[in-house]
């Protein structure tokens, strides 16, 4: 029968108290249940988690490997989360360092429908760093930001995102942003011989999200992005399954910082942004790059990169997205770190160059094609 | 026009570091846009925050009151929780400390649809703390549970709600779950006479969670419980709201952990499982208890009690449920610090006084009524 697996760090101040403390999350993750009152043997072997392996990382600090029933899960994503991290969450000093989901689990969930190499597709940007930017401020109306989209695609962006806070505000109210938002950037395509995607922010409540997607896709969205820590997880899912969307999906970190607030607790930035969101179907990952004014290190970012692109079944490969402050002169760096599997997402940057977004967006290609 | 405000805590040197930071917020939590390219006046006056006062907490620490447009909110509960904590909650430093919703906000979201004084009408505990318990462990049979769910019942317990960890899974489907444990606490009431509460959890995948709270309430439960952060806290606000559902709903804080695993980053205590949990419909708010085996400290659980209780417009109390680890040697001290308005969630502990369950019930009930 299989079982799937969680690599936790925890701290404890020797092998014995590391062992007692797996055996602790074993328990919390599961039955959550005094072991020595669980007389069952079916769940004392099975259903209770079990550590297959500890090691030590650091003077106290230990990853636990640990591997939990399939069945737990029960094929619903929440629930999978829940095994996960559910209560675990609450307890000092865990982290989750990564997820290693069984055949079965892979099988029930396949990841991203499209992919990097769908994305590329999509953009027809066969090699390097796909550009994006993002259609913002919050405030602007709907003519407005679809005046914007119209010359970041005239001006030769791969890919133009709303603004993760653009939602359904009488600003600019969803429907009509997203129409005439896809409207614009096919009426610049058609004059650049170009293929810019656009992707409207489909974040919204409880049945409005999959409404969104499909209203999106059915008026030449070439996309969705989704703050899965809003909407929940299994959203996002849902969206990258429906055979009515058929979008890439992007996924966006609103409220997701306090799961990386910390290297003691929470979940690693690699297992979040990479693992987890691919499971749940995200094509693409967007993550505060380091150096800017969010708080990931150089090493949270190639984590993510390396966990977007990773092995994992047959899932496929997601786009790594890093934005959030990156200015024109560090391009050249994050470029060179990332490589050329990677969007590029800039912004305010962007903005910043002046009004000519043509020349700035060549300019943006031209150090950001130092990867090789 | 109507602002919302939100109160967040962040490092600073000074109070000119502390004005520039709260700044910060203000923009970050808008229109995400470098403030000096915004050129509508409209959006610069109404649209970006607005820090309203700003004081000194303690050396290094500041807590800035800043405001919102309510229209930057969208009419949407997960646009409301971008706009307080989205792209900020990845910023090291910055803590959700309250959250003030204008009267326009309350009024669209009206919180619990009946309140702790709801909860004591069903269950019928005019006065004193209500002593809840829970089914587990995972791994049993829906027969199983639902026959311990009858044992409590008779037992004397006032409520009884799902492990959390119960979700669908072939051990105990949720179908059959609920149906046989409602069943079973209908039989014991029938023959007690009094009125226990069956609390199913129907925590799941988007647009299961409607489906299972509706089954459960055409199936005889008292409530249903919700992990808010595992679903997305709109989802819990939908199923507060239905009005085929028309049943008290429980917060569960499976995977809310890393919000409150610093004092420094992430919502407070009070904020979460008292303010936001309620203004999404929560009528009872679980929550782990100090000196158990999660991290909560008595302060944290006072004003988790306080914010459940406290002034907000026209929004109904809910009850604090600390649970996690409450045994019968620490139950009179945790029910002198609640008082008597408090659901006391008492799983483990219980049934590790033995197998008399009802003698177990009156021994507890007599601990938890020393609060007057």
């Amino acid at each position: 029968m299989a079982r799937f697996s969680v690599d936790y760090s925890l701290n404890a101040r020797d092998p014995a108290d590391a062992k007692d403390k797996a055996f602790e999350i074993c328990v919390e993750q599961s039955v959550e249940f005094p072991f020595d009152l669980v007389t069952d043997p079916f769940i004392r072997s099975e259903v209770v988690g079990q550590t297959e392996s500890l090691r030590k990382l650091k003077s106290g600090r230990y990853i636990a490997h640990i591997s939990f029933h399939d069945d737990t899960a029960g094929k619903q994503f929440t629930q999978l989360l829940n095994v996960i991290f559910g209560n675990t969450s609450i307890k000092p000093g865990i982290r989750v360092e990564s997820i290693r989901p069984s055949a079965a689990i892979l099988d029930l969930y396949k990841g991203p429908r499209f992919g990097a190499q769908g994305i590329r597709k999509i953009t027809v940007v066969n090699r390097g760093p796909i550009l994006a930017s993002a259609l913002k401020p919050l405030g602007l109306g709907a003519r407005e930001l679809a005046s914007l989209a119209y010359r970041l695609a005239l001006g030769g962006i791969d890919l133009i995102k709303d603004d993760h806070g653009l939602a359904d505000q009488r600003f600019a109210p969803f429907r009509e942003r997203a129409a005439r938002c896809a409207e614009a950037v096919a009426r610049a395509n058609r004059q650049t011989g170009r293929t810019c995607a656009y992707v409207p922010n489909v974040t919204a409540d409880s049945a409005d999200v999959i409404a969104r997607a499909r209203f999106a896709k059915a008026n030449g969205a070439a996309g969705v992005m989704i703050s899965a820590m809003l909407t929940g997880f299994d959203a996002m899912r849902q969206v990258a399954n429906d055979p009515r969307v058929d979008l890439p999906v992007i996924f966006h970190p609103a409220l997701a910082g306090s799961f990386t607030a910390s290297a003691q607790s929470g979940i690693a930035p690699g297992a979040l942004y990479g693992r987890l969101a691919r499971l749940a179907g995200a094509d693409a990952s967007i993550f505060p790059n380091y150096g800017g004014r969010f708080s990931f290190s150089k090493e949270d970012c190639s984590s993510i990169a390396e966990n977007c692109a990773c092995r994992m079944g047959a899932v496929k490969k997601a786009f790594p997205m890093p934005g959030g402050g990156i200015g024109f002169q560090n391009v050249r760096e994050i470029a060179s770190l990332y490589g050329e599997d990677v969007i590029l997402l800039i912004g305010g940057g962007l903005f910043r160059q002046g009004p000519d977004l043509a020349k700035s967006i060549r300019e943006l290609r031209r150090l950001a094609a130092c990867f090789s």
